[in-house]
């Protein structure tokens, strides 16, 4: 189907200045272009203009605006998404909700908060550091709440805790006639209809535009200790992690790093652990009961040759760790200056895990491509980074090649394509290989009943 | 919107016979009426026929069937729902599952299990014994695990282990044109596209049936220790819970039951537990990790006065504690017999626990109607459970009254008029008031795209 949108011409741009105002309403081709660029290789695809809001009223104003000529509209937090999800495919209005900063309310007493849709996971973080409580979704970059909701994000501590999936409670979104939902109560759980909070999770922006978010918290543990142990082979890290999930350890965060990416990050990080296949480990609870984990974790890791741990114990030095594994996306970046990433997701049940990672693996060093391996390996979730010079479109179409193979691998071994990073239109074309045609139907059915005029996000996830 | 359904007619009865086979097509009416109506007060409203279906290929026959000739289909497990979700209000198809008990594949080694629909959660749990897993979730009803799906059950473990919400992988489900569709892959954790799992988790039939499910397992673990304590008062009980979920103690169970409960389960299950508002507890964990909890419970149960915990450490005691609280609602039930009952399942955030609560029990107490109170308090989810005379109209309507208020309560307290029985008919008209004319919008909006006819299971959840 083609869809006629409306153009953004100067009359619409001063009604969206009366929303708004004029210091928050930009044109300007630098901003335009910055706003359809994300982190990953996808080329900018600016919009017409952005416009910077400040309430949930205003996005729905702005909405209603959009409908009216039916111009797309194009959610925007920290642009640190790696699928395109922020190209303006079809032009249209970017809404940054950036300065939408507000933490509405902590309640400790029922262990969650509502924040609107810009507040960062490390903002929040700071702000609750006095109430004993966290939030522990942690994707590599410091990315907006609203943003790390509407991707599904998880990070290094989702083997513990779950993902935004599991996290949130109950969502405000502003739909794309302008409506203002709220998805869910309060309540820990519900059997009353449908699920609308599931629905906007992961919807990536194109079915509604999500202003706040209600997430769980959790209280800081007692005792966090973090651990780095090198391994003699790829293999014998892996096996480690899978028996440690298999033996159903509650350990908070268990992290993945090959010899390439334990280089890129000592460089990166100015530290000095072992080139070789490495775990990163974090354990959290009681005195008790982390001692528990650690004496269990190192019988296992011995078993497979992972001997030689440090330990971090002080919170300066388990952030020092755990920032080096964060930053390992920018670490291998740096490895080859000036080039960009194209960076794999595939996410298989933990049975199988080793087998992907092999023939990833293997494939990586047959290639002429420089990649790392890095992995949520807890979850069965590993990222191969390739990095590739974007003035040489022989190695752009090898990174495709090889991230192609590893999904394909993925999906046959009843894994998916994505475990964080979402579909964009940078894997739409994987969604049908996925799910089949009867599953895409109904994603499509979904998005032409809630959005007929494709205005919200067009062109991404699926295809009308 | 009215929908002119087809009807049910001998050579409507030949085809699915066809699809089948004669003897797993009947009309008799005995079994008609009684695939009809649910263990809950709302009266049985017949299908024009039942068949027993044998795969997910038969299903999807069937619903062609009934797609093709307009025909109403009503999805059946085991009939133990509460809110009318089985009542075939426009006639029709009724769908059983029960003989579709098929244990598909365990997967020790994925931590998970694929089970056709009509598998009840106890011959899980029989079937997982020698593997060292088990299945956590637990309504009253030894339920099919299709059915716990379709209304998002919970029960007793939710307070660690999560709801049906938390713990389905993936589902097949036939859509209203028959045809089959997998929600997901197995991956632990995924970004790809819309969430079709939790589309259908919860949605009582109405958008599809759901013909095999995927469920996470979980260790059964190393010490299992459950404990009795009666408490001074009702106040005190809840303010126990409401403290230990706060301090954040990983319990595996925490149950209220009110003095009118106790003495009810006591004669039920001929016990002699003590007749005041009582909590039940369960630990899960490791030696250490157990002794831990259950010191900390300990502290905080003699702050509000609970000081006589009756310990049961073997499983056939356990058994014993955990089937008198399962069997609640027929304890209740049987203190007036020939009665039945109304349950009110209201969810609140923790810190409005004591308040909704303690208002309810005035109610219970100022009203001439016999009623419980039980809860999976955890959660912030309890049950008042009206006895009523079905000859007597006036009970009824007083049942009705005392739980039209829990629920304006509940849902003024940012909570919910259904933590897991779900809506069938019996809730419709509590929906809007939670969710808002624009929230209720969408539910319609996804029901009509999904299913344009009105077949699957019409008249639940939304009206068209």
């Amino acid at each position: 189907m083609t869809f006629n949108y409306g153009t953004v011409d100067q009359a619409f741009l001063d009604e969206l200045c009366k929303i708004t105002s004029e210091d928050r309403v930009s044109t300007s081709s630098a901003l335009c272009e910055q706003h359809g660029t994300d982190e990953s290789y996808h080329r900018s695809q600016a919009p017409d203009v952005v416009v910077f809001t400040l309430s949930t009223k205003e996005v729905s104003d702005v909405v209603k605006l959009c409908a009216a000529h039916n111009v797309p509209v194009i959610p925007y937090g920290t642009g640190t998404s790696l699928e395109g999800h922020v190209a303006a495919l079809h032009g249209g209005v970017c809404i940054d909700v950036s300065q939408m900063t507000k933490i509405v309310e902590v309640r400790p007493e029922d262990l969650d908060v509502t924040v609107e849709a810009g507040v960062t996971r490390k903002t929040l973080n700071e702000y609750l550091r006095d109430t004993g409580l966290f939030f522990p979704i942690d994707p590599g970059a410091d990315a907006s709440l609203g943003g790390m909701t509407a991707t599904r994000a998880s990070g290094t501590n989702a083997v513990r805790y779950g993902t935004m999936r599991e996290n949130v409670l109950t969502l405000t979104v502003v739909t794309p006639t302008g409506d203002i939902v709220k998805t869910a109560s309060r309540a820990k759980k519900s059997a009353a209809g449908y699920d609308l909070t599931h629905l906007y999770i992961g919807a990536e922006g194109t079915l509604g535009i999500i202003t706040e978010v209600t997430l769980r918290l959790y209280g800081i543990p007692e005792v966090i200790n973090s651990a780095v142990c090198p391994f003699p082979d790829l293999e014998s890290a892996v096996n480690m992690v899978i028996s440690t999930i298999q033996v159903g350890i509650p350990i908070a965060r268990i992290e993945l790093l090959d010899e390439n990416q334990m280089d890129a990050v000592n460089k990166y990080s100015k530290l000095d652990y072992a080139v070789s296949p490495t775990l990163f480990f974090e354990f959290h609870g009681s005195p008790n009961g982390v001692e528990e984990q650690i004496e269990q974790v190192k019988d296992i890791a011995e078993e497979f040759g992972g001997v030689d741990f440090q330990w971090a114990e002080k919170q300066e030095d388990r952030d020092r760790l755990w920032n080096a594994r964060h930053n390992a996306y920018y670490a291998a970046l740096t490895m080859r200056p000036g080039c960009k990433g194209v960076s794999s997701d595939a996410c298989v049940p933990i049975s199988r895990l080793a087998e992907a990672i092999i023939a990833t693996k293997k494939e990586v060093d047959e290639s002429s491509l420089y990649g790392t391996i890095v992995g949520h390996v807890g979850d069965g979730n590993y990222h191969t980074l390739f990095v590739f010079d974007p003035d040489n479109p022989d190695e752009l179409a090898e990174a495709k090649r090889l991230n192609a193979n590893i999904v394909e691998r993925a999906i046959a071994m009843d894994g998916t394509c994505t475990g964080e990073h979402g579909i964009g239109h940078g894997k739409m074309k994987y969604l049908e290989r996925e799910f089949g045609p009867e599953g895409l139907e109904i994603m499509r059915t979904l998005k032409k009943a809630l959005d007929p005029n494709n205005i919200m996000n067009p062109g991404k996830i699926v295809a009308l």
